[in-house]
């Protein structure tokens, strides 16, 4: 859920007199987006999202994420250009939190994935590895495969409550994933979404009505990291059905939507399953984390890690990279 | 909190092609409105808000509510109108629930209720009695009087351990509101909104800078009953401050403001009293039902009861109809 911090009219209206947009017409809480708290703004100028940076999110690393926007988006992709005010600045403070408004992208992310959605959402992803090739500054992936073990060590004490013996298959599982992680300057790395699940991808209708994206959003997981570990986050994201089925249609779309654009290397090809079950392990760790640690009363969505184990036993066992729809 | 029902794309397309409101831009949820699932909805057309009704609300009174809001928007309230799909009927079916698209309503609701506010709220309120004389179908109010002693039987198992006590005190503040409370006929009825609390009213800064409204929502707890009801919501839920106490100028210039349009007859002023513990129960109540019934872990904010047990006292040692403001 989102909206956890209130803005009071007089603060925004303080915070609006910075920006040339014009007049406020309107001002919503969004339901969306679980890390920040975001608004729904209208002025005379048009629609723009505001984004008020809660606490999971640290101030210091804002200026990289925005700066990857707005390099993004003078390039071409459809994701949110921050806006700066009148003295050129787009990061301020809001409400006691930092805040910028960035424009509104068109578009409704699908409740439910069709194999029509992969393709275009795997072009996306590679116009986006392409046009973040010359953006240099270097940010970390603080969720990559070093963090994992410490994750892991603190879910230990509680982990085989959510599960019987949940935490000896993560074990096994990271030790065997660790292994198999490609060495340091194997794959080519560069600038990645790291978070791209369909509730971050736009789309509306093509010419043909057929799919095509309109907006990539939420760029605050967005780090340096494997390109191919972001094929991994979306084949994990978009290609289980809900009875826990991979459908490879929809992998070998997105893959090859992805590859006309960017061809992988062999060696990327070679690392896939290894990725997507890191990718898998990583969403696993930090739900199971959450789930461990939100009080019963709190006002967020648990997502169900186990969810994840799943998806990791099904790449565990895939025999090669056909198996992904490579 | 909002969004309970989720939509899937191909629902929303199926819904959207029985309007003429042209293709779909976006589709976000709106993190305000407690009782049903609303989103912006962007068309072609424009902006529009889509809510789905969920369980609290009577599907058999849709009906009225939306003949309401469409019978004020005829006579110039700002008040959400419901758009009709190419059959002319705007009550529809998506994802299960009844459905309807209204129209988007510009302006900003007030996180800090400010003198400034209450006049323009005063002279809406009684522009939207003056509307309503001539809508002629009755909707009794459910959370009415009559409703009063049974909601507080359903509290008595446990009412005191939110404050020992609690149910002994309502108990007599409920058999002297309900002595008090005017015959039936004395007092003039109509429609009323009985639930314009500040989320429910939408300002834009006039030309002189001082707010205006630009729109009243959420007509779901509308009702035919006494418009000085009306008012008395309307000071239980504009006119006190965070620390408790009651500002008389807020209640003053709504009042004032109310009545440059429609004088409150003396019957009316002499009941104002009454009709202010009356509101303060009604929400006492009811907050105290869901703060009893709502389990921990629920995905909604309770509301805290106590905050209006402090409201129903002051009515209760309030001196007369001029220490309210009148």
């Amino acid at each position: 859920m989102a909206v956890y911090t209130e803005v009071t009219d007089e603060a925004l209206r303080a915070f609006l007199a910075d920006y040339p947009l014009g007049a406020l017409r309107a001002f919503r809480g969004i339901a969306e987006g679980v890390e920040n708290s975001n608004y729904a703004l209208k002025t005379a100028s048009g629609d723009f999202i505001l984004t008020l940076y809660e606490k999971r999110v640290d101030p210091r690393e804002l200026p990289w994420f925005l700066a990857l926007m707005e390099h993004l988006a003078a390039r071409g992709i459809d994701c949110p250009l921050p806006v700066k005010a009148t003295d050129g600045v787009a990061l301020r403070t809001l409400a006691g939190r930092p805040a910028a408004i960035c424009t509104f992208l068109p578009g409704v992310w699908p409740r439910r994935v069709r194999p029509e959605h992969c393709a275009p959402l795997g072009g996306a992803l590679a116009r986006l590895h392409l046009a973040g090739a010359d953006f240099e500054e270097v940010r970390p992936n603080g969720l990559g495969p070093r963090a994992w073990a410490p994750l892991l060590d603190r879910c230990r004490a509680g982990g085989d409550a959510v599960q019987p013996g949940l935490i000896a298959e993560l074990d096994a599982a990271l030790a065997g994933i660790l292994a198999a992680w490609p060495a340091e300057g194997a794959l080519p790395t560069g600038q990645i979404h790291a978070d791209l699940f369909p509730d971050n991808v736009f789309f509306l209708d093509g010419p043909e009505g057929s799919p095509r994206v309109s907006g990539l959003i939420d760029f605050y997981f967005a780090c340096t990291d494997l390109l191919a570990y972001d094929l991994a986050v979306c084949l994990n994201a978009w290609c289980f059905e809900t009875d826990g089925s991979y459908n490879v249609t929809k992998a070998h779309a997105l893959l090859a939507a992805y590859q006309r654009l960017r061809p992988m290397a062999t060696a990327e090809r070679a690392a896939l399953p290894a990725l997507c079950r890191g990718a898998a392990i990583r969403f696993l760790l930090t739900r199971l984390y959450d789930w461990m640690m939100t009080p019963p009363g709190a006002m967020v969505t648990r997502k169900d890690p186990l969810e994840y184990l799943r998806r990791l036993r099904f790449f565990a066992g895939a025999e090669g990279p056909s198996s992904l729809g490579l």
